[in-house]
């Protein structure tokens, strides 16, 4: 029961990126998908709402993110959804939707690319 | 009805790339996606068997994907999969597993990259 | 670009069913998940935090549901996921989390069922 | 890397199920699945090619599978794909495209049903 999804979108902000006290590497974007959909009035395809999601990568994926995403890029995630409920110091509540994500990358419907191999002995499958 | 399905894995050819009469770009690739399975019996993550998959993209992403990946790149895709029966013409038969890419791009987890934006205006999503 | 996701849980509320000006029958219920997950310092698997979703189902599937579904059972759950936000009256602004369904039907991991087959030109697929 | 895929189709054939020497209960069938794709030259929905899937079960999944499913019935179905390559003892070989089922049911947009919870204990999520 564990909820699986994929999203191909753009990044809406740069990838921030923390480290953790016991020196665990997390970045963290915000990440902008609009699905199509197809209108039966018109008989067009046409842009349907926007989903946003809080897209957070650990370890080497944290590292590799971070040094090669930018705000604007069209990227591809997949990941674990999580839906959390949050509560400020002010009493303000809110639900967070965030993808743990598993890999990431640029989509390369929209350009090209190179890359550079770095985790020869990665086990972070 | 239709089967969407995301896979990581790597490539496990080069990139070969056709144009079709009527001028439709078309690249193909066999991607090997090794899932990991945790064993009751030893209590440890190990490597299951290997799944392999043919893919094919199509107009921008079948040319960005030909000039941008290479044969062993670490890669996420997400498209339609499509099994299909096969017959050649010496009366073999066999059974194709093909996805359909709406979207791919290098895997973060295994590397760094760069990204450059060609398709600015592209409806393909 | 259309995010699709699969989610097995247990129906958090019995299903409501409104029907529209229009006659459009929609049936709504929340949905509760808790995923699975392995935990590396005990080497045991342990449940997760739990996500709720709000699923929204049309047409026939908004009938069918309503007269098959009880609060408490186990349902597996196919659709688009919608992020949503919201501001009510009040002032109040939050997200919402919503499947709309493509299918859905009791799952059998956790007992046993009959059909009756009720669309059979449907072709609401 | 686990390739997750969720599948919406008719069972086309009963459920045979199997009890292993170690007592472990296991159920197929064979469950085919015709997406439906946009025409652009006729502007209309229309059925694509057939996949066929062979969809195996475990455990309570499967007693209960085998005594709930009967060929024709539309079915859900969520698990895990696994594409093997065969040789029979004739020296032919094929691929066979086999889902390990998670979960499954009946797909209520076809119809009403009734629902018996048998293991309320069931860890098998």
């Amino acid at each position: 029961m564990s909820e699986t999804v994929t999203v191909r979108g753009f990044a809406g902000t740069d990838i921030r990126k923390i480290t953790t006290d016991k020196g665990l590497p997390i970045s963290t974007f915000r990440l902008a998908s609009t699905p199509r959909r197809f209108d039966r009035e018109s008989g067009e395809w046409v842009n349907g709402e926007t989903n946003w999601f809080n897209v957070t990568c650990f370890r080497n994926l944290a590292l590799n993110a971070h040094s090669t995403l930018a705000k604007g890029d069209p990227v591809i995630v997949t990941g674990r959804l999580k839906i959390r409920p949050w509560e400020n110091d002010a009493g303000q509540r809110g639900t967070a939707v965030e993808i743990d994500a598993d890999g990431l990358g640029h989509d390369l419907t929209f350009g090209t690319g190179s890359f550079t191999r770095l985790n020869p002995g990665s086990s972070e499958q």
